[in-house]
Parts: C-alpha cells; sequence; structure tokens
C-alpha cells in the first residue's frame, strides 16, 4: 500500500485523476479548471505517465500537443476516486465537499462505493473481515518498474 | 474533494488508517509497526483527531496513556481504503504491494471494491456514470471547521 498511496494519494494527483475521468484531457483544460501551478501539473503528469496511469495522445504536430488519458490501470482506480467522493459528500460540510454527483446513467440514483465479497457477491461491513497474510510471490523483491 | 483528500490522502495519514483498521490502537505499536518518525505519527494522530476521523480513549491514568480508535466518521473510510488495497494489489508488483489480504470472514474469498448504484444495486462501470452538477445547498459557505 506504501506505493499506491505514493502514487494516488497526494492531493493534486487524486484532483488530476478526478479531473481526467470527468473528461478533461488538454493540458490547459485541466490547468484552469483546477487552477494548479503549472509546474505541479507537469510534475504529476509525469509522475501519473512513468506509474502507466495516464498516456499521452498527440493531438497537434506543429506545434507537438498532447491530450492525457486514463489507462486500464487509471481507469481500475474508479472505485477508488469513487469512494473518496462518495466518503467526502456524506462528511464534509458542503462547501468543502464535492462539485459534482455521480449518478447512475440508467436510474439517475447516486453512486455508492462498496466492499463486496469477491465470490458470493455480499455487501461486507468491516466486521465481516478476515485480515489474512499475504504469501510473497517473491521474496525480498526490489523495486524495478513503478509502471 | 479538496478537503476529502486533504483528510486521508497522504502517505502517512492513509497508512495510519490502515493500521487502525486492522486493530492497532497505541501509539508505541502503530509507531513500531509502521516505522515512522514520533513527530509524523503525533502530527497526523492530531490532524485525524481534529477531523473527527479517530477518538482518544484513555487506558492508564498513571502515566495518561490513551489508545486511538476510529469513530464513525473513520470507520466509513473502509470502502475508501479497500478501494485502494484492492488496486495496489492489481497492479503494484508484488514487493510494493498489500501485507495483507482482506477476505470475507464468512467464505474466505478476497474482497472487492465495487461502484454500485444507490438505488437499483447494479454494480457500475465508468461508463455508465452521469455527471450531475451538485447544487450548493449553502453558496460560498465559509470553512468553520474540519470535524
Amino acid at each position: 500500500m506504501f506505493h499506491s498511496i505514493d502514487t494516488v494519494g497526494d492531493r493534486w494527483t487524486a484532483l488530476l485523476v478526478g479531473a481526467l475521468f470527468l473528461g478533461l484531457s488538454r493540458y490547459d483544460d485541466i490547468s484552469n479548471v483546477l487552477g494548479i501551478a503549472t509546474n505541479i501539473l507537469a510534475d504529476r503528469l509525469r509522475l501519473l505517465l512513468s506509474a502507466g496511469v495516464i498516456e499521452q495522445r498527440l493531438y497537434s504536430e506543429h506545434p507537438p500537443r498532447h491530450e492525457y488519458h486514463l489507462t486500464s490501470k487509471g481507469l481500475d482506480l474508479f472505485p477508488f476516486m469513487l469512494a473518496l467522493h462518495d466518503w467526502g459528500s456524506r462528511w464534509m460540510p458542503p462547501a468543502e465537499g464535492a462539485i459534482v454527483q455521480l449518478r447512475h446513467q440508467a436510474c439517475r440514483a447516486p453512486l455508492r462505493s462498496r466492499p463486496l465479497c469477491g465470490s458470493c457477491g455480499e455487501i461486507i461491513d468491516v466486521h465481516d473481515v478476515l485480515v489474512h497474510p499475504q504469501t510473497p510471490t517473491r521474496a525480498k523483491r526490489r523495486r524495478t518498474s513503478r509502471a
């Protein structure tokens, strides 16, 4: 979990990933909407590119300009981002909470992030959890790549 | 979301909340298990106390010693913590991933964090999401308390 939180836990990184989920993809649009300093934005884009969470796509050749899109690894952060959004909606004062609601397209009801059993599908309460030691697949493996 | 991520998004804060979910509650135990510097641990405990995510309980009077426990607001971070854990298990190399597996006590299968519709209960894909502007309940309300 150390490295998961390093990749996505920083304030600006999480907001940047949130902006990409909402459909922003161009540097100037992201910068304007988030009000993020350009050096911080450039740094977080580099971090997410090197972690394989986003990828660049060329949309202009002269001058060269890139859009940023979530990869499969990035799109798989949806439950994490929704859980944060969901918790903020419940516990933060309105002015500090989310500026959008995320709803189910089919029935328009707000989404919730829920822990489920991967086998029986039951919704899990924190008291139903069994903590099981992870069997290391390679003991003392050193870090090689963040991607 | 700004303030949600400020409360729980920092690396050490998320690890500290994770340790409390795993049942640690005493300063020395948390410090030993996480290998966290005492000034950082004291700072993050203060942050979480002031945000109402944890509470203190006296367990020794001479000298006065406190345990730290998650409040309802803190326990409600379970979907967020599980989503982070879940994502790390899938995308991080084994040595950087989780050291424990979280399983369903009843059937022993690993847990997953899933976005659900709050009304029909359907599991939601990122493409099924409707982004709806949040109606502000109090325009330009100023920050008063983080709790």
